[in-house]
């Protein structure tokens, strides 16, 4: 322990928060009031990122017409999927993937344009653009959860078809379809593994010391 | 407020881990205890990842010689750098952008090879395993800061130096060296802003409604 160290009643918040998040792609009625949106899109814009670039745009989606033109995106992506999964295309198909005509709330998050000038940690490794977006929408899930609210990031999605549909200028890049909103319950586990589609490897398998060579993959 | 909504305390834990991890740089001596480092790595290992692929190995530096070689790896693009950064390459000589030779404790984190073969959420953006990855990290980062610890994310380096150094397998490819350790105080806010050498922009530059078409960006 530090001094800089939180309460033990905190660092378990900490910890909950990150163990009880889950990709939710179920969900029930009711609107997410606006301040809590505001305080999770704050979570969000506090975010790290790579010379302090901020390289998200939040775009919140309250057309029922464009829910819906969303959706059928993610549905023509959802089935192109499943050819390309070949032998599990049938199982694939049974799965729930995303929850967008349900979820309370829908925000797409974007890479912004003119990133290229940004060069600050990021000229051998132009990626880190979205590895900082990334982290802020973590931010968000792990701020979701502590408010009671389920999250789900859907990425099947053309993002150029997304783009031109939201207008995101050329240079742009949508990354994430975020579903936000009440849930009857969170996943015990995460869903995939639940309906049986994968099973988790155990942090062990992950570990290596100093080099990679002990390991298989 | 939902039924699943954390208790105030808990809430305001979660924001505050948000709200006080910083990027650090700057370290004090001291080890990081084998049992804390294990809880911040199963923090990270709990993180989402597309098709639960879990697209994140963690090498432990504890060889002194191979940190040096890391230390000399980044700052070789750290000069690079500077040369692209041309009028301002002074100014960014004179920031401290990493604390490889100082942090307790020294992590490297790569995607895995083979990633080719997941396909679910990553037909159209098969960048989601990066995504997901610094999901993780962000996991680590936060549960970091609760035990009182800094962390920095350092992404000046060649990652196919840095894939040779550590015989990262082909295919593979690291994404982050993490500082880890002790640190006397937190920044009070992003270092790049104390130093003067950004500032950044307000949450409300980065919302948009429905279509992006209001935003100079």
């Amino acid at each position: 322990m530090t001094e800089h160290a939180f309460s033990d009643p905190e660092r378990q918040a900490v910890y909950r928060a990150i163990a009880e998040r889950r990709d939710m792609r179920h969900f029930i009625p009711g609107a997410v009031p606006d301040e809590t949106l505001a305080r999770l899109l704050m979570a969000a814009h506090q975010a790290p990122s790579v010379g302090l670039m901020q390289p998200w745009q939040f775009i919140r989606i309250s057309n029922p017409a464009l829910r819906q033109q969303l959706h059928a995106l993610v549905e023509q992506e959802r089935q192109r999927t499943a050819e390309a999964l070949g032998e599990r295309r049938d199982e694939f198909m049974r799965l729930k993937v995303e929850g967008i005509r349900e979820c309370g709330e829908l925000l797409v998050v974007a890479l912004p344009a003119h990133r290229e000038k940004h060069v600050f940690g990021r000229r051998t490794l132009p990626e880190m653009d979205l590895a900082s977006a990334s982290c802020a929408i973590q931010n968000l899930w792990l701020a979701a959860r502590a408010e009671g609210l389920g999250m789900g990031w859907v990425s099947m999605f053309d993002p150029d078809a997304l783009g031109q549909l939201l207008q995101i200028p050329s240079g742009g890049k949508a990354i994430a379809i975020l579903c936000l909103g009440h849930v009857s319950a969170f996943y015990k586990k995460p869903m995939l593994e639940q309906e049986g589609w994968i099973q988790g490897r155990p942090l062990a398998d992950f570990i290596h010391h100093n080099t990679w060579k002990d390991q298989d993959q």
